[in-house]
C-alpha cells in the first residue's frame, strides 16, 4: 500500500510514442508512455501503487467523482538541467497541500513521503520526456477521486489516486506577454467557507464561465474580487502579486492573505521567501482592494502586478478592466524587473543552476 | 444526434440482473441493466443517442469532468401507478433545470425534449424495474461530463451525457423520520456569483466535509446558512420551508427565495403552486433569518419546518441545534398535518391516482 513504494509494480508500456517539441505545444496536451494509478477502499486500505502504461481509467458510471466532484488534484513539474539530471521544486509542499484537499474532500489520507517516492519512479520510468531544454518542463498532474459506486452523497468508500505526465514548454518561448484582466464582482471564485484554499475541482470548472466573459470584454483574464469592498484576491488560476509604494509610503511586494479563500501557491510561497531573504523592501500578506490600486494608480506608486503560478513562475499585468474604465498598470519591456528578477531566480533553482535545497534530483 | 431521438441504437443487455426489494436498498447503490450515453464533440456535434448494457465507462485520465469538476446532474423520476402504468413527473422542468446548469458549466446545448425522448426510451426498456408499489420508484440519474482530454481550464471540445436508472425504495417505509439540523456558518453551501443555483456536481462534493461534521454535533444535516444576518437557506441536499405565523401575524408557507444561491427545486416549485392554488394562506419566496426563526419559536409562532426534494418529497425538521442552543421545532406525530398533506397530494399525482399534467404516462 501507499506505506511502502517499494511494493511499486511497474508494467512498461510495450510501444513509445514519439516525443515532440515542447516548445510548440499547447498545455497539457500531450501525455507520456506511463502512468501512476493506486486504489484505496475502506476495506482493505490502500492498493499496490502501479506504474502502467497510459490508457483510459475504466469507471463506474455512478462514481462520486463524476456525481459530486469528490475530486482535486496538484500541478508540479521535473525540470533537466545543464548537468543531465532531473530535479522536482519543492514537491513535498504539492504533497502535503494534496493532503488537505483529500482531508477537505473526505478522500483518504496518505503518506506523503511515500507518494512523492512514487511519482519519483515514476518520472524515472518516463525521465526521457523530460525536455533537454532550459525552460520546457515535464508537467506532473496528481489526481485523486472518489470513486464510490453509489448516488448518496456522502464520504466515498472508494477512491482512486493517479498520476500523469505532460511535456510543457516555455510560458515565454515567445516572448513575455502581459496580460490583460477583467475585474468585476459578478462572479465570485471563492469565498470563506467554501473550497478556495483547497485544488478541487469544483473550484475550476465555475471559474470557465467567467473567463468567457473576460474574453467577451476584450480582456485575457479574470481578476477575481471578493466583498463589498472588492478585495483583489487571485487572477485566472494564479496568485497574485503587487509590487509598489504602499499608501504609508514603503516600498512593498504584496499578495493577499491566506484566509481560506486563496490557494496556497508553491511559487507564490517560494517568491515570499525569496523577496523577504533579500530584504530590500517590505514583503506583506495583506488585504488590497480595488480602491487601493486605484488610487496608487493615480498617485503613480504602481510599479508592476503579476500573476504567480507553476506554469509560468511569473505573468505580469498590464491592463485591468474594471467599472467600464482601463486600468493601465505599469509594465516595463514586457517583464519588469522585479517579475524577471523573480522568474530567473526561481527557474535557475529549478533547472539545477542554482544549488539549493528548494530543488531535489530525481 | 440530440436532435431525433428517433435515431436511438439499442443494443440489449443479454443477461438480466435480478430485480431486489427496493424498500430494503440504500438510496442509489443498484442499477438496472441499461444505460443512455450520448456523446458530443464540437466537430461533430451531437452523436446518435445509445441505449446499451450497464457497464463502466472508458474515460481518459486527462479529463477535465475529473481535473476540473466540468459536470452536472439531474434527479428526477419513474412512478408505476395503480394502473400499472409508469408516469414521469414534471420532467421538462428537470431538462430545462439540466441546459441551465451545462450553459454555466461551458457544456453544450441540447433539444430538451429530444433528450427526455431518449429518457422515455430508457425507462421504456427497463420499464420492469420500475418497482410495483405505492411509495418505491425508480430515480433516473442523467449526468453531464466534459471529456476534453487536455489539462487547460477551458470550455470542453468533448463530452458526455449518459443517464442511468437506480430502483429506489418509499423515503418512509420506516414511518416519517424527522431530522435534526446544525445551522453554523462554519461552511457556507452557495454564494452570490457562484454555481448554487445550477446542479454541478462541485456544489454537492464540496458540502460532505460539513454534513459529517453535522453528525459529530449529534445532527443528521447541515442547515446552510448565509450572510452575516444567517439568512436560512436550504438544508442539507434539500429546499426548505417554514409554515408559521410571521411577524406581522400571517399564516404563512415561506421559502427563501431564487436569488442565486438557492437550487430551484422541482419539488420545491410543486409545493409552491399547490399551496398558491389552494389559496388558503400566504405563500412566499422571502428572506428568513435565525433570528426570525428563534423569535417566532419563543412567541409559539412556528407550525412545520420541512425540507423538499425529489427523494422525500417533503421531510420534517424537529431540531436546529444553532449556537449551541437545541431550538425544538414543533413536528407533531412525526409527519405533520402541511407536510403530510403536500407529501399526499404530491404522490397521488405523481403515482397518477389524480389526474395532473404534472404527471406524463411512459
Amino acid at each position: 500500500g501507499l506505506k511502502d513504494a517499494t511494493d511499486t509494480v511497474i508494467q512498461l508500456a510495450q510501444t513509445h510514442k514519439p516525443k515532440p517539441d515542447p516548445n510548440g505545444l499547447v498545455f497539457g496536451t500531450v501525455f507520456t508512455d506511463h502512468m501512476l494509478t493506486i486504489e484505496w477502499s475502506l476495506e482493505e486500505g490502500w492498493q499496490k501503487p502501479h506504474i502502467q502504461p497510459f490508457g483510459n481509467l475504466s469507471i463506474h458510471p455512478g462514481c462520486s467523482a463524476l456525481h459530486y466532484a469528490v475530486q482535486l488534484f496538484e500541478g508540479m513539474k521535473a525540470y533537466r538541467g545543464p548537468d543531465n539530471k532531473v530535479r522536482l521544486f519543492r514537491s513535498m509542499i504539492n504533497m502535503k497541500r494534496m493532503l488537505k484537499s483529500a482531508h477537505r474532500a473526505c478522500l483518504p489520507s496518505f503518506d506523503c513521503a511515500e507518494l512523492l517516492e512514487c511519482i519519483r519512479k515514476l518520472v524515472e520510468v518516463d525521465q526521457d520526456w523530460v525536455p533537454h531544454s532550459d525552460s520546457a518542463s515535464l508537467y506532473i498532474r496528481p489526481t485523486f477521486l472518489g470513486t464510490e459506486p453509489t448516488l448518496g452523497v456522502k464520504k466515498p468508500n472508494k477512491a482512486l489516486l493517479f498520476v500523469i505526465l505532460s511535456p510543457v514548454g516555455s510560458y515565454f518561448s515567445m516572448g513575455a506577454k502581459p496580460v490583460s484582466l477583467w475585474a468585476d464582482s459578478k462572479y465570485i471564485r471563492a469565498w470563506r467557507g467554501g473550497t478556495g484554499d483547497c485544488k478541487m475541482g469544483g473550484n475550476y470548472g465555475a471559474s470557465i464561465y467567467a473567463q468567457y466573459e473576460a474574453v467577451d470584454y476584450g480582456c485575457q483574464q479574470v481578476l477575481w474580487l471578493y466583498g463589498d469592498d472588492h478585495q483583489i484576491t487571485e487572477v485566472g488560476t494564479m496568485n497574485l502579486f503587487l509590487y509598489w509604494i504602499n499608501e504609508k509610503g514603503e516600498e512593498e511586494l504584496a499578495t493577499p492573505p491566506l484566509d481560506g479563500i486563496i490557494l496556497p501557491g508553491v511559487t507564490r510561497q517560494s517568491i515570499l521567501e525569496l523577496a523577504r531573504k533579500w530584504g530590500e523592501f517590505k514583503v506583506s500578506e495583506r488585504y488590497l482592494t480595488m480602491a487601493d490600486l486605484r488610487q496608487a494608480l493615480e498617485e503613480n506608486r504602481v510599479r508592476e502586478m503579476f500573476g504567480s503560478g507553476t506554469a509560468c513562475v511569473v505573468s505580469p499585468v498590464d491592463r485591468i478592466l474594471y467599472q467600464g474604465e482601463n486600468l493601465h498598470i505599469p509594465c516595463e519591456g514586457s517583464l519588469p524587473p522585479l517579475a524577471s528578477r523573480l522568474l530567473k531566480e526561481l527557474t535557475d533553482i529549478q533547472y539545477g543552476q542554482t544549488p539549493s535545497d528548494w530543488s531535489c534530483i530525481v
